[in-house]
């Protein structure tokens, strides 16, 4: 697999470690007096990784059109070369997440060594059922797993377990079930026999799902369906989550909720019922915009850390939440965006773990609100860039992976070797 | 009790009932058409009832400022006169809603038997813990039944225990309770930790319910709190329920939800839940703006009395919701407002009692999203006022009963036995 | 051009024509009681138009994929046939809305001669610079009129230019603009320079306007730019039009706006600065929805049309609205929905013609909002049915144009004249 | 006027003086490396202010309740010496923003003097017509500049104009406008007049302003009027002032819009249009919640701050915009909010500073949206701690003022003075 070579990176290193030690070093110092050890900071924010989705690494786009960059990956295994850039440079995404059926292929075999080769392992599986395949028997216009006819969730069902099966050959442990189901029009669809009806699917699926796997249910308030979705929000997940069983849990994509909703207290909900599946990251500003994480909500996005990092101080029961990237990059190159948006995550991760849990406790007890609220800002404001930095030299990344990634030509190289896709939908209005 | 003489009532009503019984003749022809009997429709409406909140009958406020109006009730016998002559008028409030501390009063049987020579009986009492009254002890500025002092939570408690025990008084079964608690500031509250206390009191209340008691659960996204709520939606709320027991329902408040968030589908997952305990109606534009029900958004309304309606239709399990009104009566006579929402309700009942099930199933089953909507909307159209007119007329009510009110000099006369009340808040922002 | 046997729709209303009959003189009867005389209303709902976008006769779509139907229309001829069968049992749609590029034909003349064999004339006409279209030189990924190359943006305005050389061949009066410009992440365009180019560009297509003709600026929220979006809102919409002069105004799409906001205080400014272009129609719960129009929120349509009303009954100065619908018909035929919907903007415009306008103006001027509000309840509640029926009747449409369309086999005849179409963009994630 | 102990400020900053010039060092030298020349920047901070309402010292509330806290000022002679402290310690309030009637005082030389001692001025007046005041002849129940009875906008516009009289006479050059007007039911107000009037009433104001002096005018889209409210946005607000002159101007309160809406776009239209006043600072979540400014969405005060940054780099015309903080403190200490909200509004100031504006500009030009929106966060991320602290330290403020507020005991000081105030509202529902 033609990657990045690691001359470059290390040459492009070069000009940037002395500055980096510094400011590694000052760091160090101001957190020392805040009675942090940076190593140990350092240490966890090194293990930390987001997986990436396999689609991500393609030029997104909208109803309105999509407009294709150049070198878009044509198959699974262009994908996966992406992805190995990605995780070469910034070090923070080393998992894939497939997306059946657009990441089939012949040889799964195959699939896993390529994948091993570029230094990456297989994340959730990702089952499609909101849009039609050519061949497939029955369509999906009117539902999957909770379609009126018995045989269009038979079909729905199938495919799903056909993405387990799959899963199972590339190492991947859970399957995220995210259905476009519901309905554009008051009185279109029966909501709660709708309900009863995915109940009843998901139940086949969960029966399938081999001991040591979860199975992801993702929740989303509209679209595709613009008057009712079936699982409509965190309550409707959790009931199902609950229905299924303790492998079944909500997972949670930051886009999916109504305006204005508080997302870290949803999290919270979850944490404390042990049905924290884990996250799609991606930031929005209207609804589900699908932006670059942290982009436009950067304090919403640590807000949200400070509670996996509160559970995990306070070893809540069964916490072991999974991380996906999950964007739409319509306007940037998706290998730049998605190595910026890892580092965001890595470095609210980072600013989440300097929270001083102990002094936080003590405020919230004392109903001290501002004293409480400063911790967290404290925090948040610390420019933790330095530490980032120095796990990806570490690692054998690259200081400034972006900088490097355009030194490289690798975009322009794919281009040459992946010809060019004609244009988008343009014209679904 | 002093309300409207019965026979201004029957003048009105003398000049309107010729064509009152002509509109009902014809309505009877065109819902036979729809093989829909009038008088089965004519029965249930009449049977249907919504509580007002004996604060309802005050001039409401905003933080900015109160403007009393004339012959505001000084008491809880003030307010129960004031909710006989909405009752001997509208016939559509057969019950009465009290709030502690504001409704106490020396002598409880005095007040059942005033409420009895009024036509009225007592609904589900209401705690208040969201603020603080004279002479008590501990202050819930920081929270009441989630305060981080046990002192605080054992106080808040002890006032739900109170209310039960009064409630038990006079005939109520259920005890509504609605707290303020939440915080301003990200890192403010634990939000597990709230949480864990809040199921902590509330057992305790639940401990002390009655074996025919129902607790009602209310949740709300924000207000007074603004950054997180304690039980900020209908998911947390059922965890909660779910958690204390059958007796403990969620209560939704049309007004206490995310923008954009769909109501009626929320209803439809509490019902198969068994989780529904009733409703607070009001309706809003903005947030919890508690204005008159139906009055900006009467489909959505429809929307939900259609679900109720069909979990009724099909005997959904332990279906039994408890209906109030809670509206903030700003700039109208709340009397009037009160009559006229009551109305409002008592409309969107009868015509969701007007929607062909059958044939909406059959277009349900179909994928007919036009047929199956537009059944919706032929019973929503249905000018169904000439069967409000005659169930009040029938029960000897007002046919027109704002004008029969403003008629009756009723709020001149308690003008001059209730002394002005000063002004608002003014200056709270 | 083949549309529906007319004799097919004479026997389908000789079925209903009685009742029509029967209800109709009822109706009168009680509008008479309320000093409205039918037939005055009856000529003005007559002479109500809607018109229909060209595209809208297709099925649409979302970003996760579009689900096509039978018989699509596959160039501009099949959809003025389709609008035609609309128009012929609706009797409320004689324009067409034509949208370049999609809709260039080879011979302008003849197009115009179809259009008026199928009884239909051409409305405002619509460019397209938000996406790419097969052999175009320059891309509007990253904008068309505000783009960064003066370069991209000349393309633009000749194409708008363009627009307006194609409607005057075919009798337009108008050029709708809307573009997708906008930015994704925060910093990517510079907001005052951005709106600056727009400004620039639209002066060029301003000047190459027809003296007789209007020039529509449609604002949006967000959508295709989920960050910023240049013409926001009707603020920005009003700046721009009062730069570009007299024959520039702002349209406002009822999707297109944040939540909450209160459109029918939009519309009234625009009224009042004489800057209102007109409606696209549609409903919307979330965002953009494009739902049919009232299908969600009914009264929020009929406070719309209360405002153009009154505007009329006040001969406000240069008020000339234009009416579009604009949905996108994912899980419907869209002959269905646009028959229907054109419709209920019929029925709330005549809803709008029953408020009592005196007694509204003597409930404001006391402060009676009760009664204020009341009065437009009582039209709103008006089932004014029988009266559209009537309409329809009279104009050679059918009394109920579903059950005519769908009796007519229409769909399944163009179906197999016109190949069916492959499935839709399924994987723009 | 008794503020704090100049030689305790000087033995606390004693304690943390070492650690500010040695981390004041460290970011000078990273600043240094990207070209920034931090005493440039100290000096820009350093002339930051931002003005305190005299109503933002005492305890806030919501509708429900009121908590005092101890030592609550009792009359402007209070306030103004909770502001000196404010001032004192955080070197960034120099100006005071008075509200009337609340702070009416029999004599306002004696009132400036005060001021003067205390290190203050006076900024924006403020004029209050949204509650009705003891002894005031009209009520404002239904309005102000807006009622529909011309004696009562008289009463209106008389206030205002007495607000300009006392500001001339403590040298305020600016008043402040925000009126509660608007309707809580469809049908209540009739739009269009309802803002004629504004304008007839504000027309009469404007007159009345010295040439010197600007007026304000401030949007709101709901509350206390929950239906529509007059003047609900900037595009009404600017129709107004573009109608009454130059010297009027729009002025943003941040919390005082729709959902999901971009103010920093709203913040650029009015500063090309020549018509930004300034802001009210505080944040919010779901409404009008007047919580610490950039206590949840820090970087959209940023993205606020970046606009108004580049406007001064390009020398946008007529750009002088007012900064005051405008927010409810329920649950903290007002003055430490107050202390803290500066400091963070001054923080975001200093950020915007470091954005490289020749890059920015490079990088739009290119349509490099990860470079331009690296920029802003790079900018942001910066921690200036180290600046801020070194900017209180030479103007003789506290390195940490809340620890400093905190040692001196003030608080418990003045509440041994100011005689504890009864509850709050509590009860408006």
């Amino acid at each position: 697999m033609k990657t990045i070579d690691p001359s470059l990176i290390a040459a492009q290193n070069d000009k940037l470690a002395r500055h980096v030690h510094h400011d590694y070093e000052h760091l160090g110092e101001q957190l020392a007096r805040r009675n942090i050890d940076i190593e140990t900071v350092r240490a966890r924010v090194a293990a930390f990784g987001v997986a990436i989705p396999s689609w991500g690494v393609g030029t997104g786009g909208t109803r309105f059109a999509r407009f294709p960059g150049q070198g878009e990956p044509r198959h699974v295994f262009d994908k996966l070369q992406d992805c190995a850039v990605i995780q070469q440079l910034g070090r923070a995404t080393p998992t894939v997440s497939l997306h059946i059926p657009w990441d089939r292929c012949s040889d799964w075999s195959e699939l896993r060594q390529a994948a091993e080769a570029g230094g990456l392992a297989f994340d959730a599986m990702n089952s499609n059922t909101f849009s039609d395949q050519p061949g497939q028997p029955l369509s999906y216009k009117f539902g999957s797993l909770t379609h009126v006819d018995a045989a269009v969730r038979e079909q729905a069902v199938a495919h799903n377990l056909e993405c387990i099966a799959i899963g199972r050959k590339l190492g991947s442990k859970a399957l995220t079930v995210w259905i476009g189901d519901g309905s554009n029009f008051p009185g279109q669809q029966h909501f709660r026999r709708a309900f009863d009806r995915y109940l009843d699917s998901t139940r086949q699926i969960y029966a399938g799902l081999p001991g040591d796997w979860r199975m992801f249910l993702e929740h989303k308030i509209c679209e595709p369906a613009f008057y009712a979705t079936v699982i409509q929000d965190w309550g409707s997940s959790f009931l199902a989550a609950s229905a299924l069983g303790p492998q079944a849990q909500c997972l949670v994509d930051l886009g999916h909720h109504a305006p204005n909703v508080n997302i870290e207290l949803i999290v919270a909900r979850l944490i404390a019922a042990g049905k924290l599946a884990g996250f799609h990251f991606n930031d929005s500003k209207y609804g589900d915009d699908d932006l670059d994480a942290g982009s436009v909500s950067p304090y919403r996005l640590f807000l949200v850390f400070n509670e996996l990092i509160a559970a995990e101080h306070e070893q809540a029961t069964g916490f072991d939440p999974a991380y996906m990237l999950d964007q739409s990059h319509n306007v940037t190159d998706p290998i730049e965006s998605l190595i910026s948006s890892a580092a965001q995550v890595q470095r609210t991760c980072a600013q989440a773990l300097l929270v001083d849990r102990a002094a936080l406790d003590a405020a919230q007890h004392a109903n001290d609100a501002l004293t409480a609220t400063g911790l967290l800002q404290k925090a948040f404001q610390t420019d933790v860039t330095p530490l980032l930095q120095r796990v990806r030299l570490d690692a054998g990344g690259a200081i400034d992976p972006i900088a490097t990634y355009r030194a490289s030509g690798y975009r322009q190289r794919v281009a040459e070797e992946r010809p060019a896709v004609k244009g988008g939908s343009g014209g679904i209005v």
